[in-house]
């Protein structure tokens, strides 16, 4: 049987348009045709507007939807006819096997929590973030599910992210970094000796410390750490590629002959952004739970939703969600 | 009396050479002439090669040099004719007023706690680091002095921070920002909710949590945070910065077309580079010791060295540190 995917229509900045637009072009492309969760007139007329047909597509209606800048978890709590509840309930119920949403991530995280459930063992899911680069990419986990985490949460962090990287990118035993201040074992925080000592006595191929300095070497597939300092280093990095950016823009705008270069340099700075967009990778996962959850980026177009669909479709056939839970098991029995 | 600003001769991966030309430039250009501390025949020869008289400068010995890598605490404390050292024993006696240093971090860190010694009421140093920008600088401190931290030191760090903004910067009435993962008060760690707390109810111009996604917008003057998560951020701007750097040097030279226009833009480039560059930051200070401490890149050359001694020398004749030890006991009678 296919997997049975779902996609909140509802959630991101151009939603629902640019969501019904990526089902429909992953349906055409890939042949892998979501169930379409949120307000079924809008919906409806989306369809119609991109020339499909809305007899053919399954519809499952949610009256609500949850904002970009509410607070996650008084929403999902609160408001019972919300997209991302109900999608989160039809996975809860196993009624789908994966879903989707561009939403608002803590939103997700709570729909998560409360109504999917956690794995047994888990006490903290982990979100997980696919870093750009030229050849493989490294994972780091978690970058913000939580702001908090014990030592414990960060092993679980690291079996989870190696079968995904196992599962989902065809990575053979791979390397756990565990994310630092420095790479000697005297650096860091007290979490990070903790960490340390369990990472390194599990069977797992632990590289030792890892600096954010180097976590673009791809020197290690799964780097853990603790939510807080997981979403600092993604926002810093991201902070500061639209900074250097904006600064080089800046600077070329004074000068005619860098303007002229500039241009010359269009087709070299596209393949370079394009490898390092977020739309490419579509959709970072949220592990731990019992279902597959698959959260983008807020500003998501329909590119990054048909990414985000196959990339759901390719987890559930490769069993990510219970060869996590047996990694996990397997760990807690020795 | 004009400040009395010693250099560590021996620190960072281009000395003495680069020490002693940055010593020269700073006197020959700027009039501030530094004491030079380290191996005196190393300083005697450099000075010589360089065309200064050596009868002129004023040399302090010192033996042994703490190496880039070396496990600092253990260094400081064991070897007693390190440069480093020597140097931070001057600052502690008041037979200098500064002192600035390229070498290993840790170990002028450990130097300053362990010798120089800190304001009354000082728990912990914190390391300040100016992020670039166009127009005035946002400080992050602190970024590495401690890897743990708890409320009552991020309330001092602010406290430093706005001194430092103000005397040495000239900006009045420093904004506060407190780093967390989103800016609404219900993210982030326990540390970040008992901060916000403590911040929020003193004496400071405080604005509340700042995303480290909106770090260069320079909504703040001075962002505190635990030394782990400023560390991390710093160095994973530094990683996406050289990480972005070579994707798009490798997609041009991938193109001739582009490898021409990247020629055009060189200037804007430069110029873009030299406002990111650490060499014109030249060194980020440790505040909270009894006497100043500015600690450079280990890359730092000849232009860093300049700007760091003549930073030292502004600090000092700005009454950097005397007004912090007044600010900090003004906060605790309050």
């Amino acid at each position: 049987m296919a997997p049975r995917v779902a996609l909140d229509a509802m959630g991101g900045d151009h939603a629902p348009k640019e969501m019904i637009r990526g089902a429909i072009a992953a349906q055409r492309d890939a042949g892998v045709t979501p169930l379409l969760v949120g307000d079924e007139r809008a919906i409806h007329e989306c369809l119609l507007a991109e020339g499909a047909e809305p007899e053919r597509w399954q519809i499952v209606h949610a009256a609500d939807a949850v904002a970009m800048d509410e607070r996650p978890v008084e929403a999902v709590r609160s408001r019972r006819q919300t997209s991302i509840r109900r999608v989160a309930e039809m996975l809860g119920a196993n009624e789908i096997d994966a879903m989707v949403t561009m939403g608002n991530t803590g939103a997700a995280v709570a729909a998560g929590v409360l109504i999917v459930g956690r794995l047994p063992g888990v006490e903290r899911p982990g979100l997980g973030v696919m870093l750009p680069s030229r050849g493989k990419r490294t994972l780091v986990i978690d970058v913000g599910a939580n702001a908090e985490a014990r030592a414990r949460h960060l092993l679980q962090f690291a079996i989870m992210g190696c079968v995904y990287q196992e599962r989902t990118q065809g990575v053979a035993n791979p390397r756990v970094g565990l994310l630092s201040i420095g790479e000697e074992e005297s650096k860091g925080n007290m979490l990070v000796h903790e960490s340390a000592r369990l990472l390194d006595t599990e069977a797992l191929n632990y590289a030792g410390h890892i600096d954010p300095a180097h976590i673009f070497h791809r020197e290690t597939d799964v780097n853990v750490c603790d939510g807080f300092s997981g979403n600092v280093v993604i926002k810093a990095a991201e902070a500061t590629a639209e900074f250097a950016l904006g600064e080089l823009r800046y600077e070329v705008e004074k000068r005619w002959a860098a303007k002229l270069g500039a241009q010359m340099m269009l087709p070299a700075l596209r393949a370079m952004r394009r490898r390092t967009d977020y739309a490419e990778i579509g959709a970072t996962p949220l592990l731990g739970l019992k279902g597959l959850i698959l959260i983008g980026h807020g500003r998501s177009r329909s590119p990054a939703v048909v990414n985000a669909l196959l990339a759901a479709d390719q987890a559930v056939r490769a069993s990510l969600v219970p060869t996590i839970a047996s990694g996990l098991q397997a760990s807690a029995e020795r």
